[in-house]
């Protein structure tokens, strides 16, 4: 077991330094790796094997919701990023220029999507002529380029994973639908497939997206009790319809401008899975987007059978599971630490006595507890356990969350609690901009959201005392 | 029947104009059009759902061969581009470059990745130590820039969509195997789920990868005669491994240089389906690929139960095809001529008379038979139907290649045919430079491959009369 004992103790403990720990456990499960580019990552296959999980789970919901993916181009003219003012106000700061091609210098400058409303709404102006082209429904699986001062692997990086959907709608009324279809989209896989619960509610004019009319959000609180936006669903109104010149004829014959919707999610829920199930051993996935489900470990391979019995045991578990079975000449031990690292949900061992007994040793990931299973019944128990692991999984983080959420009706114990215990923290506000400015600068903390969930706390804004409005999250946030 | 008249005027046929034909298919099937940002197409949700069906029929291959995926940056530093000498000639005068992030000028110009070999290597520099490490077989889905002066869809654009492998291996032979290992995944490909004969050979040093010591190919001939190159595989020795200084400790504890490769098939393999099977009608589709293989047609809507057979034959189909039921109001005629220039491989009408002789009428897209198909049998019809269609394309190329296959012994000859006769020339080459870019400028071919199958047509080079060395395989190409 000294193996063990070395690849556990290359990890720092989440308690002694939480950002070293996740960037330990980013490293050691092999998910992402530093690249030569500043700010942009290399992701391994373990992460990238993950990512696709995420994707195509994701993707299966927007096709069932009735959209269709396509492919835009990765560079945007700075004319057509200019059309709407407070989108290239919110994205001009921070994007990359491309000013030559080959030794060419160019005539226009193109930017490096930061996000592609401008690509699609030029594309729109195109193809919608009529309310019998609505509603258009497209997303699209691309990288996108933020320039970012600070970066952490998953949580901020220049270069990002994501998916953008972007939706044109014959009425008002129905584009405020699928921003809440879509956020509900959002919600259901955080919490079905990643067993992360989640607080579903609206930006404050401060933080909702450049260009939009609202953006709604998913917050999700993490281990160090920091909040993290999982992702976002906004209704633009028919601002970019006006600034593109996107018209179509109505029903009653009448020039009209849809109504569009943009939402997205990113590579960087993967930051919120590690830091919403992980541990001191490592990652712990969620068996639905788990790379590997359940890696069988032979136990006394030099002994005759195991080996074999492993092999059979593999194949005829890929048939139902993601599975991997590990015959290198590493010790169980050395394995057992290395698939707790990268979270594996489902560990099965199996040696001479197990073989005997027509049984494997079945050990969960969450939990480490061992239970001795036939193996007449594997595929059974094997499906109950991953289902036991993820309600676990996620019983425990709505818990913690719960834990976490503090109620405070004036400033000073919002100063209070922001300084001395992380969490969400419930709060009245009047509405106002200013509150929220001066809460940043004396406590520190944003508004995550106005949940769709009201309660009245008390019946004055935590910060000024004028009557209060919303009872809202707030919180630090990655 | 006057709709379906119309539709199909609107392109032009393939003997007045080719070039014209072929954009016209790519607009009027709807699979991509033309963006805001010169050279570069937008992908619509056809030809999204096509690329995707070919992403995942390759991405099963590369699995199947050992391949795991990851995910480099988008940006490559140009001092890391510059480590490879003939690597950067050949990739600098053609990519564009960052020089801005935000308002701030950058210490080091970026360019977007036309290629990855030098970010693979940076990595790979940090994750091989040992043989034991060895091989490493990553790929990667992505798009990559390259500044094109001139562009077509699909087959020429600034931005495109490809996958592209890299691996290191132990040994030359190792890597060599692995290079022609998928230069026959790609061809199997082409031929078991696209239809397209291609010849296998290997590129002249003229033609081969900037810094690769071999460029394997396939190539395919299109209707009018040009080749299109459709899938390449490198081997690099180990001339990367030198420059970017990595290194493996080997089985005998020296220190060694691991044997590169790299290969890639890109979204112009959907120019070569476009340019392979299409006709007069529009696209015509390989079932293995096809986004929509069954559309169902129902005739007479207003006659009672005629809709509600049609939904049910949906649901039931769609378990084992991809299957569109078209309910629109547009008239049958106009739905025939639609999925005809989609390409749909098979289509089914159902009306009142064919409900009561629980029957549907079965079209075939490629010779538009038309056959008579009991509802019983319909799964089982279908299947053979969209193999007879498979091997049928498959078989029509493959004639029409060898129709269009000549052999030349002098230079009058290739010149003649060169001149007036579109389609591959085979003829004999002394292995000089001198002599492939004397064949450019006064017959206007290059050299395509050196095929695997090799004939002793004469024994002097085409062109010059000196002794032999290999039968090529000449043309012209997009």
């Amino acid at each position: 077991m000294a193996d063990q004992n070395k690849l556990v103790k290359e990890i720092t403990s989440m308690d002694e330094d939480f950002a070293k720990w996740y960037t330990d456990v980013v490293k050691k499960a092999e998910l992402a790796s530093y690249s030569g580019v500043r700010g942009c990552m290399v992701i391994r296959p373990y992460g990238t094997a993950l990512w696709e999980n995420i994707r195509n789970d994701l993707d299966s919901r927007f096709k069932a919701t009735g959209h269709e993916n396509v492919m835009m181009p990765m560079f945007i003219p700075e004319s057509l990023l200019q059309k709407e003012k407070d989108h290239v106000e919110g994205f001009a700061p921070e994007v990359a220029w491309v000013t030559h091609g080959g030794e060419e210098k160019l005539q226009e400058r193109l930017c490096v999507r930061p996000t592609s409303e401008t690509l699609f709404c030029d594309h729109y102006s195109e193809v919608i002529h009529s309310y019998k082209d609505l509603p258009k429904l497209y997303n699209q699986w691309c990288s996108v380029v933020r320039w970012e001062k600070t970066t952490r692997p998953f949580l901020r990086t220049m270069e990002f994973f994501w998916q953008e959907g972007h939706t044109m709608h014959e009425t008002a009324e129905e584009a405020i639908e699928e921003t809440e279809r879509m956020l509900n989209v959002y919600a259901d896989f955080c919490e079905q497939s990643l067993a992360i619960p989640v607080v579903k509610g609206k930006k404050t004019d401060k933080e909702k997206f450049a260009g939009a009319e609202s953006t709604y959000t998913i917050e999700a609180l993490m281990h160090d009790g920091k909040a993290l936006q999982s992702g976002t669903s906004h209704y633009f109104g028919d601002g970019f319809s006006h600034a593109f010149n996107i018209t179509f004829t109505g029903r009653e014959n009448t020039i009209q401008y849809p109504h569009q919707t943009s939402w997205g999610m990113s590579s960087r829920i993967i930051g919120a899975i590690i830091m919403t199930h992980g541990d001191d051993n490592g990652l712990v996935l969620p068996p639905a987007v788990a790379p590997v489900q359940v890696v069988i470990v032979p136990i006394a391979t030099h002994k005759p059978g195991v080996t074999e019995k492993a092999q059979e045991l593999c194949e005829r578990l890929q048939k139902g599971f993601r599975v991997k079975l590990d015959l290198s000449d590493n010790s169980a031990g050395w394995k057992f630490a290395e698939y707790e690292m990268k979270g594996v949900p489902l560990r099965l061992e199996i040696g001479p006595k197990d073989i005997e007994k027509n049984q494997c040793v079945l050990v969960r990931r969450d939990n480490r507890e061992k239970s001795f299973v036939s193996l007449d019944s594997l595929e059974e128990e094997i499906t109950a356990h991953l289902k036991a692991l993820h309600d676990a999984l996620y019983q425990k983080a709505l818990d913690r969350r719960e834990e976490m959420t503090y109620t405070v009706s004036n400033l000073d114990e919002m100063i209070e609690n922001a300084t001395n215990r992380p969490g969400f923290i419930k709060a009245m506000w009047c509405g106002e901009l200013a509150c929220e400015e001066k809460l940043k600068e004396v406590a520190g903390v944003t508004s995550r959201c106005i949940p769709f969930e009201q309660e009245a706390i008390t019946d004055t804004c935590v910060c000024c005392g004028k009557p209060a409005k919303h009872m809202l999250y707030w919180g630090k946030a990655y």
